[in-house]
């Protein structure tokens, strides 16, 4: 059944698959353009990737940082959204393959012009069976399992009287030395030493151990030298200890196996390990790349052409962390998989569309770089704008600006300014429930 | 393993047993008192059950209407919290049996005197197999069902080609007349007549059928019939079809069996149904039932004196929905189960014994009915404040003051408010994810 048919086929159908940054400014940029838009998504909602982290801590709600794409799209007539998984493409016939709609069953999208925008997750370097200690920090779902993980456990430390174990449940491990993890460790010592110190009558939260787990040779490798070493100090001074140069080898119940730079490894007792590291393309990057005939690289990311269309298929974009640009000459040289990249891939792809419905040519994709930003913690963060580096308070408030305006929704940006001002003058964390705990 | 013996035992201990409206105004009235509390709830947050319906269709967030317990209690140095399921009682040796403790462990719990504060659930009369069909309107768990059932139903209906099945999809059965029902109902009407009228590009969200069941005569009997009646237009104008003096006599995947006042059975096809009947004690008081002697009646709740004591244990103190008290004489008087009367008898419980501690008498405990309030949809409600009655946009003016007033929580308070200013200017759900759609 195809899901699509019914529109008449008069117009140039575009089917975007994945309602995260890119796709949705592909979806947005072409609102004016001749054509009918299907927007596909296994989630009702976009997500703003970079705010997930504090859902894990309870300082933001799930529907804070998530906006509905049918509101998003309301005031859009040309645009439709569906519900479902991508499982597949039939790049021949044109068409997309469909599963687990809203309704249960399955069925095809017809298109003519196709844009997948999958996105990535982060891998477990082939230790899938890692996940269930080591939930992912990517996900709404994995933001709130690690909230009810990271509260259970001080809850657990509280009434716990084996006092090795009572150590375990206060020592956090987070892997992946990148913004995420630096922000989500920076978070948890806040936590600890600040926000619940308090709370609790049997245990001092301020004597948790905060473990920052990073393979490279210092934290934010995307940043200079010297904002990464102003960033690991600023760390240091939360509460968080940051292990450069160490591997995981090894997360089962209740322990994480660190290797470090001289070989040894240690063995740590913790019950709570958060995973934010090995970032993988969409397994729609290999489903692309086989009906094409091309290789994805070790990330699992699809080469693209400088115009962000596959392979002898100029009818079939792909853009964000799941594509690796080839540019016109010369050596790749690998664009971040952040936010911005994908916006402005998204926003060109709409661009190369209705430049071609008019018959117009059109330049190869360029990215322009506006700088790098991450948090640390209260009045503490790091900036890299266009080679301006900046740290402290001046660098936290162009993150907070950015991250405020980026937000989707003026009732979204509203209610997270509120929480952001309470938590800021309160020093506590309003979200903190613990709401997974009987399933 | 006592979980309290470390305290030195020199105060005098209580122990309260659920966070709810009752327990927890009996913990925060002894913080003056000379006594050790110990507060034990299965969850870390007190949760607001009047607005929980709102949670269940988008128009607020969990973390709004809940508060966690341990900072409610943070500045309150003579009050701790347990998290852990409180399973049984030995009233002999002054025990509190807990398991299922945030350490995986279990314990007990000692206590000089006991209040417990259980609450009710939502009885299937029997039939706990509809739960699966039919989830229940009072935890936040079952609202979070409940919102993406009906959050998916949409997401169904759109992709849907059967069109009975579409029909189905677009019927929404809310079982139960009382208040959570009729707002429940009108909620899901104001969604598909308003909020989400103009996301879908294939269904007309305006021909959903909402059905709300109550098995006696009218709606809101806790209410006048002049009220009822007028809750009952109001609920017709918004699109719900009252069906009273109906019965469910089956819930089954797809379809609701509905009995009507003249005896002949209708069969509905339906995906979504939402159950707010039939309310039980919380097992606890057939716990202390079984350990006095006496017997819970036929809504499982156990009879207390005057004094709210338990027969023979003037050291056991039960209130709320799960208690039945028994006049000094006279026929029972059945008290609403509603929240001011658990809240004043967890002030009277603290009164009592901070009035025995100090060597006093006290007089049996009063309830002081303020008023009933429901409310319907946008600016409809009804009141009944001491014989004087209200609908309308003044019913709707004290619906809100009141209910933002017991909101716990600065914070919640004000957001609170902002969400239902935006929703009432543009008539939209701002927290409308499907996130338990993958699990």
């Amino acid at each position: 059944m195809a899901l699509n048919t019914t529109s008449g086929g008069v117009r140039h159908r575009v089917v975007v698959v994945g309602g995260g940054f890119g796709g949705l400014q592909a979806v947005r940029k072409l609102r004016r353009a001749p054509v009918d838009v299907t927007l596909v998504d296994r989630q009702n909602y976009t997500l703003f990737q970079p705010l997930v982290y504090q859902v894990a801590t309870g300082a933001l709600s799930p529907a804070e940082i998530a906006a509905p794409l049918r509101s998003i799209l309301r005031r859009q007539p040309n645009a439709r959204v569906v519900l479902g998984t991508v499982t597949g493409f039939d790049l021949g016939r044109r068409e997309v393959v469909l599963e687990d709609l809203a309704s249960g069953g399955s069925g095809t999208l017809e298109y003519d012009t196709l844009v997948v925008a999958g996105g990535s997750r982060y891998s477990y370097f082939g230790h899938d069976d890692w996940q269930k200690h080591a939930p992912e920090l990517k996900s709404l779902a994995g933001a709130l399992d690690i909230r009810s993980r990271i509260l259970g456990a001080f809850e657990a430390a509280e009434v716990e009287t084996v006092p090795h174990r009572r150590t375990g449940w206060l020592t956090f491990v987070v892997v992946g030395g990148g913004p995420t993890g630096v922000e989500m460790a920076g978070q948890i010592a806040e936590l600890a030493q600040q926000a619940l110190r308090r709370d609790f009558r049997t245990i001092d939260t301020r004597s948790s151990r905060v473990l920052l787990v990073e393979a490279l040779d210092r934290v934010l490798t995307a940043f200079p030298e010297s904002l990464s070493r102003k960033a690991a100090r600023a760390l240091e001074k939360l509460g968080v200890t940051p292990l450069v140069g160490h591997t995981v080898v090894d997360v089962a119940d209740g322990l994480v196996a660190i290797r470090g730079p001289t070989g040894e490894v240690e063995t740590i007792e913790t019950q709570t390990v958060i995973w934010a590291a090995g970032v993988t393309a969409s397994p729609l990057a290999a489903e692309l790349a086989r009906d094409t005939g091309v290789e994805v690289d070790r990330a699992g990311r699809v080469p693209v052409g400088p115009d962000l269309t596959l392979a002898g298929h100029p009818d079939v974009f792909a853009l964000g962390d799941m594509v690796k640009v080839q540019p016109p000459a010369g050596a790749t040289v690998p664009l971040p998989g952040v936010a911005p990249v994908a916006m402005q891939q998204g926003r060109y792809v709409a661009r190369v569309i209705r430049d071609r419905l008019r018959g117009r040519e059109h330049r190869p994709f360029h990215y322009v770089d506006k700088g790098n930003l991450a948090t640390i913690g209260r009045s503490k963060a790091v900036a890299d704008v266009k080679g301006i580096r900046l740290s402290g308070l001046p660098a936290w408030t162009i993150w907070l600006v950015v991250h405020l305006a980026y937000l989707v929704g003026f009732e979204n940006r509203f209610l997270v300014l509120v929480r952001w001002t309470i938590s800021f003058v309160t020093r506590g964390r309003g979200a903190r429930l613990i709401v997974r705990r009987r399933d």
